[in-house]
């Protein structure tokens, strides 16, 4: 396939009339073509009338229907073969095997929701039929479905240009719960993200669904991306990236005439709490995980652990020198952007300055344009309470190891955190009731808590929780991987005493499509249980 | 019970410092004793200090305990006999039979809840057990509950003194969810909140629950009511009342370093659409049906159907003359407080002053202070397309009747409303493909969609949706009334290889609650089903 350069407006190839941007190769610093000219507004325009006069039709699909588009889209992005690799290898810097791994989990995640479109939970149907004698007053008969919010705005992230970017878990998720995406190319892979836009347009075709229901621009933030939040007719929007960019959008978002909500992953350091029987037994195994887990694809993880916490203790002292160890002998890793790595060598830089935290390590120099090195600094507990700068984010495989002078010291440093992603504990069973003391903290401060596990690798899964509380996301009631995040896109809508045949298929009283239905106060046993 | 007018800060009656509020008999504009002395900032930080203390003890309560709690609360209101009934009446104007069953509302919402606690559906229990030989890579065991967001401020609306204030809707669904609650007592109110907030400290106390689970505090919502939201320990608001409370109130909360959701109705005009045949077929009845439900309760009620949707036709004009026949003859009403009266008044000068809609009928006259007299209006289509002013609330008994001179008009008509929290469709067999064609349109526009009925009356149970698009509520994902409304207070949590003495009770290998749960990827058959 060709590569224009140019965005797609429904089924239509269309030229950027704005700046253009280049995909540049991290390894090399090299520029590569095509040319992918911004958007305008006009663009936003035309993407969002489209989009809106799908949006009815769509949000209407057939369950199966829409399954099959979202395997359909799977199928194409396969069918894109190496070429997919390649340009994604060129624009990233990212390894071939780890570029093959996402692009499975990115099939995988499209089939997931296939599957769970097809089954229905997410439609949380709630039947309660008329009661007409009873007193003093009669029931009406009340059934509620969920439908799509509207057309979503989806901006992808830097750091996985297939799972969380074009065809990702926010452009997935949102096509499953019937809503037509609009997604805002990522500047840093336009060539992937072009690919993987004519994959999804293809797909749409193929299941003869509407134009409208996919489209892809380039351009600039300030202009396509605050003018696609402010368009009325986009109803939602999913964002994973900065802090900076996350609440730019949250505030176009909130100031429009109609509010709309913004499901933005932001950023988040992901503590680890070694216990202390964990530590003595484990020093050596903590350390290979800890650093393998931090220098994980250049630490360009939302899920690094960026946190160590642990009690002060000779333990901690041979953790400290075997993770030194370890750091010193990490190579470089081409980081995904030149941005990307500048930013990271300011906050280490910013680190290493700061009194309050003293460097225990320094990954190897590397030989090529931005290549990031992995650190590891130090501080105790009283600084790091003392010092808020201390928990910023450093995006990269830097890390910072909390001495705490009491496992009460630790819950102290675990309750001054900011919201996170995760938090991970490792304990032994003498640990288990300093951990239970924690549980309660560590709840209100993550959506997902790992025992004895690293927090990088997310699993694509009904129980997974990729969200958090503030500013780890902006919305802690829900999550952006794994099946639950269909629900960020939908509403409920009661209808009451309507005719059967004017009902939505999903409410009629004989249940045609088998769903999982709370009726009159039970959940009903299923005819088609599996 | 002596009313003491003073607030409740957990156990503790305290007295305020600032400028005292009474309430007023609207009927008499005679002012009660005794004065409600308004809180400060301190007691706010008070409240939210020992609500905070509370909080992690009272989201892990088993839930039976919980159950118990609520219809402890229950209890306790109907344990305060005529005195609660008299007070809400000379309050608010409102007549005694409506009390009367306001209040079996609101303790079978109570009780509600607790059938809803304890069926646990609300935890939405996910498991996907662990997969050590998956290939290429293990899965780790993941489970999922919701855990509740945190302290809960509530804010009561006038018009519900009982089902939505001091334990209405929102206070009984926060605590359903394991949220701490602190009530601001609406100012019209003040006498009622006192004894409802007392029967909910009761409960607390018998219930041997920690104190901070309830508070009660009085004052301004500029000091008292923006501290709250403002509080960081505060972690959700529930509002009901007007549109500019309401977004004073999301402002305060979206400025907050760690924002948080405002879940705010605010206003909604409920448009009724009458079809050609079942007009035609139906005119007087759809008269008195109409005018029954926009004079219920001097249409003090959310649902109240403010705007008729028709086809210009000879079965409209006798519709509009048999409404102004009813409304003519429909005597003046006591509004809830002498600020909705003059609001009333200014409202429908308003439209009486537009030249866009003509006055069809005005009520009686009344006798006594802040007596509302209904009033109808007629406007054609073109002129409500022309002028916004024509969508706005106004709270009481007026309508608008808006004709139109086709089908499609009505739908232009439908299309251009602000988001609603109910839609009504009057129609016959032969309207049905009509209704077809507008309901996409109407599911955009509101929460509920009611056939041949009136959108006042909202049952609670498991299907209702009392919620709807901008500016209906400030979250269309939500709603107020019915058992989903539990969800508006949770968010998930997701833990990770956990052994399953730390695993939270819910979620333990053996199902020990007996939990409907997503196991696996299917929904489990339950074993204790009823």
């Amino acid at each position: 396939m060709t590569l224009t350069g140019h965005m797609l407006i429904g089924q239509h190839i269309v030229a950027g009339n704005r700046e253009a941007i280049r995909g540049i190769n991290p390894a090399t610093n090299a520029t590569l073509e095509p040319a992918y000219a911004g958007g305008s507004a006009e663009h936003v325009e035309q993407a969002c009338a489209l989009a809106w006069a799908a949006f009815d039709a769509y949000r209407e699909t057939p369950l199966n229907v829409r399954a099959e588009f979202l395997e359909s889209i799977a199928e194409e992005i396969e069918a894109l073969g190496d070429e997919l690799i390649e340009r994604a290898m060129a624009e990233t810097g990212l390894p071939r095997p780890r570029l093959l791994g996402e692009r499975g989990r990115t099939c995988q995640q499209l089939r997931m929701f296939a599957r769970t479109v097809r089954a229905g939970e997410w439609l949380d149907v709630r039947v309660d039929n008329a009661q007409p004698n009873r007193q003093p007053m009669p029931r009406s008969d009340l059934r509620q479905r969920q439908i799509a919010l509207g057309p979503v705005a989806v901006f992808g992230a830097s750091n996985f240009p297939l799972a969380f970017s074009v065809a990702g878990g926010d452009t997935a998720s949102a096509l499953a719960a019937g809503c037509p995406v609009i997604v805002k190319a990522h500047s840093a892979h336009p060539g992937t993200s072009e690919l993987v836009g004519r994959a999804v347009a293809q797909a749409v075709k193929t299941c003869g669904l509407p134009d409208g229901v996919f489209s892809l621009l380039c351009g600039s933030g300030r202009e396509v991306g605050i003018a696609l939040v402010r368009d009325p007719r986009i109803k939602a929007v999913g964002f994973t990236g900065s802090r900076s960019g996350g609440l730019a959008l949250i505030q176009a978002a909130q100031a429009r005439p109609e509010p709309i909500p913004v499901y933005a992953e932001m950023s988040s350091i992901n503590p680890v709490l070694l216990f202390p029987a964990a530590l003595q037994k484990r020093t050596q195994a903590l350390a290979d995980g800890f650093v393998a887990s931090l220098t994980l694809g250049a630490g360009q993880f939302c899920t690094n652990p960026g946190l160590v916490i642990a009690l002060k203790s000779t333990a901690l002292d041979s953790f400290i020198a075997a993770t030194a160890e370890r750091i010193k002998n990490s190579p470089a890793q081409t980081m995904l952007t030149p941005a990307i790595f500048n930013a990271y060598e300011s906050a280490v830089n910013a680190l290493a300055d700061n009194t309050r935290a003293n460097v225990a390590a320094v990954g190897q120099i590397g030989s090529g344009p931005n290549q990031g090195q992995a650190q590891v600094f130090v501080s105790d507990a009283a600084d790091f309470l003392a010092d808020h700068n201390l928990q910023g984010e450093a995006f990269g495989a830097a890390s910072l190891i909390v001495q705490c002078a009491s496992v009460d010291e630790m819950r102290q440093v675990t309750e001054r955190l900011e919201g996170q992603l995760t938090a991970t504990l490792h304990l032994d069973d003498e640990d288990l009731d300093h951990a239970r003391a924690l549980l309660p903290t560590l709840e209100r401060k993550a959506g997902r808590l790992l025992v004895n596990g690293w927090p990088t690798g997310v699993e694509v899964c009904d129980a997974m929780v990729h969200g958090g509380p503030f500013p780890a996301t902006s919305d802690s009631r829900t999550t952006s991987v794994g099946t639950a995040a269909i629900l960020r896109f939908l509403r409920p809508v009661c209808y009451q005493d309507f005719p059967d045949s004017l009902l939505p298929t999903a409410l009629k009283h004989a249940n045609p499509l088998h769903l999982s239905r709370l009726l009159d106060g039970h959940r009903e046993a299923l005819t088609n249980d599996e």
